[in-house]
């Protein structure tokens, strides 16, 4: 008899995975048996990643190891993290690191609880030389982060959800984003894994948690049943679509560069870029204002859309203020973005 | 004293999309007054438009007329339709059309009313010889038609929501996508327009209903309350992204066609197709099955993946049958997609 279906199904998802890290070791020249660990912070999905993990590495000649990060946001989450250390050593990963990190107030509580994790999971990697890191994210998951980017109404890349591959190098990999949440519970189950559920995945402090429990099963209830699957769906044609469009934006940059200009200050050729579509003549723009010294996380749509205007409605408009000190003016056909400084030297 | 705010918004809104029309109608060669009609149901959305439109026409000189569909979905519908026409005519808009329509059952109510409603709409914009037929979607039915496209799951194209522009010639005009039905409403109230609360918008046996009264505040709940704009605004990203892509695909279109191929049936190269973005090959083989004949509706993005692994992961798979009786198949390096009968004659 083989194995529940559900066990099947995340060892067949890990497989996969597991083939591609292997391949790429190879294929990187290395001889050795690469290290892989699972991310594991003790609930269903990742205990169900770090059992499917221990599972499949031997018979591909890979070791398998384990990592889980005490947050210290909770009383008694260091004797938490030192149980799952247990347990990941009694399905017999090796090695085992519980790795305690300080949270920040950066961003919010849930972008400093994730920049510190991750942080703490690169030193981790590093320090053991892993070849990947699995990480546990469910359809569900993506299907969540897909809607955390829709209010943000950013547009197809912030839509594009989490990657299957991701981190410095590739290392982080999410072999679950095509499984359900209940696939992995039950994979728990039938293998009597105890699993723990983190109760900050139920307060509703939290956005991520107030989406899992009230937003995303009142969509479903309007849109039906496959709304998680639709999501993750779209994550993956976004994703597609924003990473042709940046490709596009890439190449053309370098064609509206406007003849004769020269130093650090990127000066673009306004009738180009006029014959451009918008979606690539936005990117082009974003793309320019970076180069130019604005930071990426603070340049928002309506910064471009205000940039675009210079092209699209001229009317002798005034120099436009960007994030990090950078302004943008039009002269004579062309578009100067330059730092603030540079603009008051020449005065 | 100036209007109501609200007023002045619905009006500015108004106005600049008679602008366009105008100078359109101009560009075409025509020196008569253009005929511009509100399509009004009696709800505060509409009332709003078409009080707007017979406000600003006459400073344009348009003439501003109205038209009202009687679905006959309700008891009392012909008496409704009447009377919202009377309404009409009330706002000095001149013509007025009351039209019956009967509506199927294809595609599920929602769809066969909308079929019903702008056939009759077309229609009478025809026999009108209207330049423009103006829409009352808000940036709420915006946000809907939107998460609605996000249910289906099919990318890009089918989260770009409603056109600002849209129909044969760019007849139809929705000048309220970026006005919040609140404003309609106060616009409404402000000018003393009693307005007509449909009851199919609170029937939870709709889509768009539980999307309306449920999904989206249970949504805002979640996310805040800048999911309404947030989605709007992905909307139109996305309409300019798929807008881009689309255009690309047409371009490189040409460049895979398979040297020496002939005939009807398209025969694309495999290796040229492989160098493309993914987004941008799914684009190129979906346009290519629809040439041969496949039609669009049935076309589905499963459709086109299971095609795209002749190319991506070719193991010398069998044929791939489309919908519409169309087969594709790989032979020496080329992608032939063409009708079944075509292919049963040739064995």
């Amino acid at each position: 008899m083989g194995p529940h279906p559900a066990v099947a199904a995340i060892r067949l998802a890990v497989r996969r995975v597991l083939h591609d890290v292997l391949n790429e070791h190879r294929a990187s020249g290395a001889r050795d048996e690469p290290l892989v660990l699972a991310a594991c912070s003790g609930g269903a999905d990742s205990i169900a990643l770090a059992s499917a993990l221990a599972f499949e590495a031997p018979k591909l000649g890979i070791r398998a190891g384990g990592v889980t990060v005490d947050h210290g946001l909770q009383e008694g989450s260091d004797r938490r993290a030192s149980e799952v250390a247990v347990r990941l050593r009694t399905m017999s990963l090796d090695p085992v690191d519980a790795v305690t990190v300080t949270v920040g107030r950066q961003g919010g509580p849930e972008a400093a609880a994730r920049d510190a994790r991750y942080a703490a999971l690169d030193a981790t990697a590093d320090r053991r030389r892993a070849a990947a890191v699995l990480l546990g994210h469910t359809r569900e998951d993506q299907a969540e982060t897909v809607l955390l980017g829709l209010a943000r109404g950013s547009g197809t890349r912030s839509l594009s959800g989490m990657a299957a591959v991701s981190g410095v190098r590739g290392r982080y990999r999410r072999p679950f984003l095509q499984i359900d949440r209940q696939t992995a519970r039950k994979a728990c189950m039938a293998q009597s894994l105890p699993v723990w559920d983190d109760p900050h995945n139920a307060d509703p402090a939290y956005t991520r948690s107030r989406l899992r429990h009230e937003g995303l099963p009142a969509l479903e209830k309007s849109l039906g049943k496959g709304v998680v699957e639709a999501l993750a769906r779209t994550a993956q044609l976004s994703r597609d679509d924003a990473d042709a469009l940046d490709a596009w934006a890439a190449e053309v940059g370098e064609t509206v560069r406007a003849a004769g200009a020269s130093g650090e200050a990127p000066v673009l050729d306004a009738a180009k870029l006029f014959a451009l579509p918008p979606a690539v003549r936005r990117r082009v723009l974003r793309r320019a204002a970076i180069e130019a010294g604005s930071p990426a996380g603070s340049l928002f749509a309506k910064h471009i859309e205000e940039v675009d205007r210079l092209i699209t409605g001229w009317r002798g408009q005034g120099v436009i203020n960007l994030p990090g000190r950078i302004e943008v003016h039009r002269r004579c056909g062309s578009l100067v973005i330059r730092r603030r400084d540079e603009a008051a030297a020449e005065h």
